[in-house]
C-alpha cells in the first residue's frame, strides 16, 4: 500500500463541516467517494484538521492510501476535482509519503486565519466568506489581547463543551493582526488548537476591539479558564484553515 | 433637488450586468426599485461604468437625484441595503455632489483589475471570482506587453464591435501585474475603456504568458488595430471595476 498526502480547498459553506457526520453533508465523504470511484476501491480519508459547519479551508491536509503507484499528478488531480468542483472543492496537490504518515498525527503546525471585514454597509463580496463586524475595531488593542494569548497557557475558557482533548493546554506559536483597507487578517499558529478555540479566540479579540471588554476584562476572563466567561464565539464562515505542517 | 453619488459593491454572476436590459436581471434595477421604495419616488441611478455581464465590482460609482436630504448616511445606507443584500449588492458610502455632478461624464479617472488563477487545480474558493488559468503564465513577458499598451494609442483591436465610442483612441496611465503565490492581478487605470477593452487585453497578455503569442506577435496585432487579431477576450468573472474617481 502506498500512503499519500493531499492539500485541499474548499467553500464550506454548503457542508456540515470536514468530518463524516448523519445531519449532512462533509467535505471527507465527497473526496471519499470520488477517490473510491477513481481507485476502484473503498478508500478512507482522513483530515489534518476537521473544521466546522461553514469553515473554509485554502490548505486542508489529509491522507489516503492505495495499492496503486500515482505516477502522473496532474491527470490524476484533473480526475479527482472533475467529480469534486462542482462541490467547491479542489485538491491543490498530491504528495507521495512515507507508509506511516498521519494527516493528523504527524503534523507538527497549523495556522488558521480569520477574516473580518469591518465597515458599516453589508457584505455582497464576501458574503459568508468573512464576518462583518460593523462597530469599528481598535486594531491596536486587539494586538495587545492577542500578545496574552501568545505563548503555552491553559485555554479552557475558549474550549467548546464538546471537545475531547485530553488537555487545555496548548502553545500558540504566532498571532498576527493585520489591516488592509476595510479587512482585518489575523492568522493563529500552534501545533493544535482545542474544538472551537480560534472562533473564541476572535470573539473574545472583538469584544476588546468594539471597547466593549477593557483589556483586564480579557486578562481576568482568560484567566478564570471558565466557558462561560467566553464571549460569544466568531461565526465560522470568516474561519480558513490556511496550512498544516509536518517534518 | 439634491444630487447623490453612492459607491457600490456587487457580485456580477447573477446579473445581465450593471444596465438595465430585457433578458435578465440587471444591478441598476435593483438599486433604482430600492431608492423608489425608500424615497417614494421614481429615482433613476447612473453608473459611470456598463460593467458586462459576470462583471464584479468593488467600486462602482452612481448618482441618483431626490428632493430629500439625507441627513443621517448610515441609517439611509443600511435601509438601502436591507433591500439590496440578498442580491449580493451593498451601497457602501453615499456623499452629497454638486447638481451637475453627473457619475459617467464627470469621472476623471476608471480603475480595473482582472484576476487570474494560475494553477492546474480548478478553483473552489475563488469559483466565479477568478479566471482560471492552467498553463504557467510567464509574468515578466506579460509586464513587456502591458507597458506596449501603456499611454496614448488607437485601441481598435481591443474594441468590441458594438461599441459606441466615438474613438478609438485611449489613454492607459497605468497598468500593473503582480503575483502573489497563484494569483495574478492586473490593474488597469484610464479616464475611460472602450467596451471589453480590458478582457480583450488581458485575453492577449495571457497568450503572450502562456508563450503561444511572442512579444512581436503581440506588438503586430496591437498595430493592426483589426478586431480579428485579437486573443478571445478574458471571462468577465475575473474582472472587477474597482474604483471611479473624480476631481
Amino acid at each position: 500500500m502506498f500512503t499519500y498526502q493531499i492539500k485541499v480547498e474548499y467553500l464550506g459553506t454548503n457542508f456540515v463541516g470536514w468530518q463524516i457526520q448523519k445531519n449532512g453533508l462533509a467535505v471527507q465523504e465527497v473526496i471519499e467517494k470520488a477517490l473510491t470511484k477513481i481507485l476502484k476501491n473503498k478508500t478512507k480519508v482522513i483530515g489534518a484538521g476537521r473544521t466546522d459547519a461553514g469553515v473554509h479551508a485554502i490548505g486542508q491536509s489529509a491522507h489516503f492510501k492505495t495499492q496503486y503507484k500515482i505516477i502522473t499528478k496532474n491527470i490524476f488531480l484533473n480526475s479527482l476535482n472533475f467529480f469534486l468542483n462542482k462541490h467547491d472543492i479542489s485538491v491543490i496537490s498530491i504528495k507521495k509519503r512515507a507508509q506511516k504518515f498521519h494527516a493528523r498525527h504527524s503534523a507538527k503546525e497549523r495556522t488558521y486565519q480569520y477574516q473580518i471585514v469591518n465597515r458599516n454597509s453589508s457584505l455582497a463580496l464576501e458574503k459568508n466568506k468573512a464576518w462583518h463586524v460593523k462597530t469599528k475595531l481598535d486594531i491596536e488593542v486587539m494586538k495587545k489581547g492577542a500578545k496574552i494569548l501568545k505563548g503555552t497557557h491553559n485555554f479552557s475558557i475558549f474550549r467548546s463543551s464538546s471537545c475531547q482533548a485530553n488537555s487545555p493546554i496548548r502553545t500558540i506559536k504566532k498571532i498576527t493582526i493585520k489591516k488592509n483597507k476595510k479587512k482585518i487578517t489575523i492568522t493563529f499558529k500552534s501545533k493544535s488548537f482545542l474544538q472551537q478555540q480560534v472562533r473564541s479566540m476572535v470573539g473574545c479579540l472583538k469584544n476588546l476591539g468594539e471597547g466593549r471588554w477593557t483589556l483586564d476584562h480579557f486578562k481576568k476572563a482568560f484567566k478564570s479558564k471558565k466557558r462561560k466567561m467566553c464571549a460569544t464565539p466568531a461565526p465560522s464562515h470568516g474561519l480558513y484553515l490556511t496550512n498544516v505542517s509536518y517534518n
